[in-house]
């Protein structure tokens, strides 16, 4: 797995399970993941020469994040290495852009959207679209960074800011929606899938922080077709490992795609405590073709809280006392250093009665980051 | 940990969870746990200066098994490392005579017991026990080895065997017993203790080979006095960490202790994905202070089938088969060669139907096993 992040980390437990070897490339020996694998590879994840290497010690390539160079990826599998998701399909999930137009051309709802050249070309997107837009760079961007609230009054030196990272920039409708919802799914080289349940998602400033599986008083036909909207795209740009399909729910019922990720997503950490098979474990039993695990939900309800940092650095007196007040709450911890804002874990708690389950994971994460302190 | 086994191999997915560095003490850098921590220690846990060596580099030191020399144990608690369980404690699961006098002081009920000297004990020992006896070492035994079943016919040079480890010989009475139990404790320095349900655990040729939890059919108030059993020795002998109380259920209802494992326990395996916190999680919380979680069952039984290495060291068609054959089924690899009789893996499946869950996790170890191929 190329990346030290937590999405590693939390595959570390399923590939223990199953008696697959993870090896992690990691920027720094100190990162999440890489304190919890043996031997973690410490590299530049830019430099093909370092990937090239590293491959060479697995079976297959998969990733934390998305932000390896597509041209190294290309030039991985010219020179055989099993990359997946691969290369073709990876590109949907790295380019914002190539994605709008592969959704579009497939019939999938989207945000009305437009690849601009300038600020000027923004204007007019703008006038166009009832006042208003969202810019994004096509590629880059993570947890809202990269995204632009934009309308006719903005500065113009904020419209022209998404340009400065010399890549091209998506502008889209601002969607009316009603709340965001995730479709995740897993995918293995000949073509087995299995649908998580839709969740819905809850994001603040662009991080998400709250996911409740499955989506609240969503109707049966809507969530099966936000699945297999979910399969369709996983199967028509081959990913292989996990996809997860952000989208909006609009107030008229219509989902319309947001966002595609080709790796664990946070929108399915719910599924470590709360699903059959996690998504970890699906993710690596995709990219290695064995048979998916069921990827049912275990109770009626199961809500994931992130945990961003607050002021205090030492958090471990927090970290105890959430546990002390709640044994039945998971409590997952990235071995992150706390900074204000930074995801540093999360917690889960699953049973019947969704408010509860909703009080009790809040109330841990609030009370780690320090908003709270009773 | 000291010990690279499976127990803490499967200590670190909850130490990953939980953001707690599990650092290993390895006689082998191909041991089971140490292909999934970063940096194990390879050393001779035997060497007191090899345990002092990996005690510094760590906040406490715990055990994968019973087998570090209590006389180091004493030192290196003496040089004022945090040992846990603590030596005192922690003899009672080394040594089988020392464990006979403290229960039965305790008034706890035991098989009839008798420390021998030599055959002649034994045979004294056979007649005075309806002819039939148990010998045990009272030292290094395990799965099995280092007990002989012996009657009054049995061959004078099968008698003689046990004495020849050259440590003190356990004679014991022939129960006749209904099933096997266990009961799991954990319990934290300050006194915070957790019971698991009590399971019912089946044996073949002194190898664990299948756990039910909880066990079927059993009064709920002889389920209490089970686990408050466990407890009390977990309390008065001051055990920090799991507690694994084996007893056997007599055909009259009584429960009389067989065995006590002072460490995650092949009786409490069903627990990482039947019970709210794995025995090793409340191991962990235990050894390190941190409020303990859970005991609670997830679903109504869950079934743990070891998988035993057979005659074919290439498995893995098989266990592609049984994943692919059943979606819902968890399987739990060690990452150990392949070995006939050796423990390389286990199997669990929760749900409602007990005969069901049964004939599940049995087809799968069976089918890996290669005893049946379809």
């Amino acid at each position: 797995m190329v990346g030290g992040g937590q999405l590693a980390r939390m595959t570390q437990p399923a590939a223990v399970a199953l008696g697959v070897r993870l090896a992690v490339l990691a920027a720094d020996a100190g990162e999440s993941a890489a304190q919890v694998v043996r031997e973690p590879v410490v590299a530049d994840e830019k430099a093909l020469e370092d990937l090239t290497s590293f491959a060479k010690s697995c079976d297959v390539l998969t990733f934390d994040h998305e932000h390896v160079p597509p041209a190294h990826l290309k030039a991985l599998e010219a020179a055989g290495v099993v990359v997946r998701p691969g290369t073709n399909a990876l590109l949907h999930a790295q380019d914002k852009g190539a994605m709008r137009e592969r959704l579009s051309a497939m019939g999938i709802a989207c945000p009305r959207y437009r690849v601009v050249a300038d600020p000027g070309e923004v204007a007019r997107f703008v006038v166009e679209h009832g006042g208003h837009a969202v810019l994004k760079t096509t590629r880059g961007g993570y947890d809202g960074k990269g995204v632009w609230l934009i309308d006719t009054d903005t500065a113009p030196e904020v419209v022209a800011e998404p340009f400065r990272a010399g890549v091209p920039v998506l502008a889209e409708e601002r969607v009316n929606y009603a709340r965001e919802l995730s479709a995740v799914v897993a995918r293995s080289p000949h073509g087995q899938a299995v649908a998580y349940p839709v969740v819905e998602s809850v994001q603040k400033a662009g991080i998400c922080v709250e996911v409740v599986a499955p989506a609240p008083g969503m109707p049966s036909e809507r969530a099966v077709e936000a699945q297999r909207t979910a399969l369709r795209i996983a199967a028509e740009l081959g990913v292989v490992g996990v996809l997860a399909v952000e989208m909006f729910e609009t107030t008229e019922g219509e989902l319309l795609v947001n966002e595609l990720a080709m790796r664990p997503h946070n929108s399915g950490h719910w599924s470590i405590d709360g699903a059959v098979t996690s998504q970890f474990e699906n993710h690596l039993r995709a990219v290695l073709d064995l048979p998916l695990g069921s990827p049912d939900a275990r109770a009626p309800y199961t809500v994931m809280v992130n945990i961003l940092g607050g002021d205090l650095p030492d958090v471990y007196p927090a970290y105890r006392h959430v546990m002390a007040r709640d044994s039945g709450l998971k409590v997952h911890w990235y071995g992150k250093a706390v900074r204000p804002g930074r995801k540093v874990g999360h917690v889960t708690a699953y049973g019947d009665d969704l408010a509860s389950l909703r009080e009790r994971a809040w109330h841990a994460a609030d009370y780690i980051r320090g908003d709270i302190d009773e």
